[in-house]
């Protein structure tokens, strides 16, 4: 996402820890007790500017969302729709998904969701891909047991290496589509960069998938 | 598989009933009893010359395995393979999938290969395509509680519908893989198309998948 550096946007972000944590000391209780109910709480990493957080907080008012984006100048937007139209079960964290032992407790989190991620294309960047290994270890040890990862992406590069390193991990998937909206799929939520690559008459792709310690081979 | 039509071949299948089931009035046990033991029961479906069999079976040595092919002058090559150096753990069905309710009784089947099949690459013809929606509810009635689907194909339009196909099933996925042989997957069992397929450089496409009645979702 490249935006101009907004000077303001740190600033705007630190007068309100209430909706943005930026660093573990402001998370002084577990995401539970801070929405103050027992809502399942799905995590969006890479969120940007927020707006399948926002459509996926109204359509599923009983459910806890929190998006994690490392960059200011994009995580504002969502701080800014959250001011103007406040929605109890969304939350932000400005942060790196590499620090996610830091937010989250063993088993905290139901769902996770990642949206257009950067592809990465070079071999040499593999590791810096949401779907590598590395990253998948740390949904593993935040997630609820049988929780499930949905992911959507433009890029059929990233995907087919999400389908394998997936594989690599023992996941399970299902549900996978490589053409989402030509599909039968009646409950999709778009995303910001999902329009902008359905607009252009691109395909979508999208999975479903868990960790499987449970069933047998 | 484009091969003379061979006259003989009708008639040396005929001759062998010991290994080549023809019409379901030939068998009249189960496959266990047939097999003689209580190992589990393998099945490919388009089987071709059974050159996979051939190498299945005799690394496999515990377990039975059973390959349907309809074209007989095809088939016959496995046939006389079985003729010139026996296996007492193959055998072959001369008919179609379609059929396959005829010779397999509810969970007699503990898992089913699809290698190289016929990818049927224009619309109109999906029905026929072995991943087809029809053809999985088959497999389905057969096979026994868990057993798995193993599918390879060079045809990455075929691998995409499957997926696909398998996804809308409700089946869950496990171990794709993009490029079989630059994979990891050590215990590869060469088929003969994949044989060919793999001297002309192209990619090889892997997946198992399995009916997930008892996984929540
Ligand atoms: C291409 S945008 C997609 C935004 C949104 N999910 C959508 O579908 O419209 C990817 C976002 O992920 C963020 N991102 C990438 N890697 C990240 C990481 N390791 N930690 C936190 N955010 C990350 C980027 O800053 C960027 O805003
Ligand atoms: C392309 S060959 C692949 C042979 C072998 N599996 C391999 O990997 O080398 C596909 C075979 O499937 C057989 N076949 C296709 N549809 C079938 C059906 N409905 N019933 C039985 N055999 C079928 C064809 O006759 C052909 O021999």
């Amino acid at each position: 996402m490249r935006l101009r550096h907004k000077p303001w946007a740190k600033q705007l972000i630190e007068e309100h820890p209430e909706y943005v944590i930026s660093s573990v000391s402001q998370l002084q209780t577990s995401w539970k007790e801070l929405f103050g109910n027992d809502n399942p709480v799905y995590v969006e990493v890479g969120t940007g500017k927020g707006k399948f957080l926002d459509n996926m907080s109204r359509a599923y008012p009983n459910i806890n969302f929190i998006g994690i984006e490392k960059s200011e100048s994009v995580l504002v937007m969502g701080l800014q729709r959250l001011l103007n139209e406040y929605q109890s079960n969304v939350r932000f964290i400005n942060g790196d998904v590499l620090d996610l032992l830091e937010f989250f407790q063993p088993g905290e989190v139901d769902r996770l969701f990642i949206n257009f991620t950067d592809p990465w294309p070079k071999n040499k960047h593999e590791k810096r891909r949401l779907t590598y290994n590395r990253f998948l270890s740390l949904y593993e040890k935040v997630m609820s047991d049988g929780a499930e990862i949905h992911m959507k992406t433009d890029n059929q590069g990233l995907f087919e290496y999400s389908l394998e390193s997936m594989s690599r991990y023992g996941m399970t998937l299902k549900n996978i589509s490589m053409d989402l909206h030509n599909s039968d799929k009646e409950d999709n939520i778009i995303t910001e960069y999902e329009e902008k690559f359905y607009q252009k008459g691109q395909r979508i792709f999208r999975l479903e998938s868990f960790f499987s310690s449970s069933i047998s081979s």
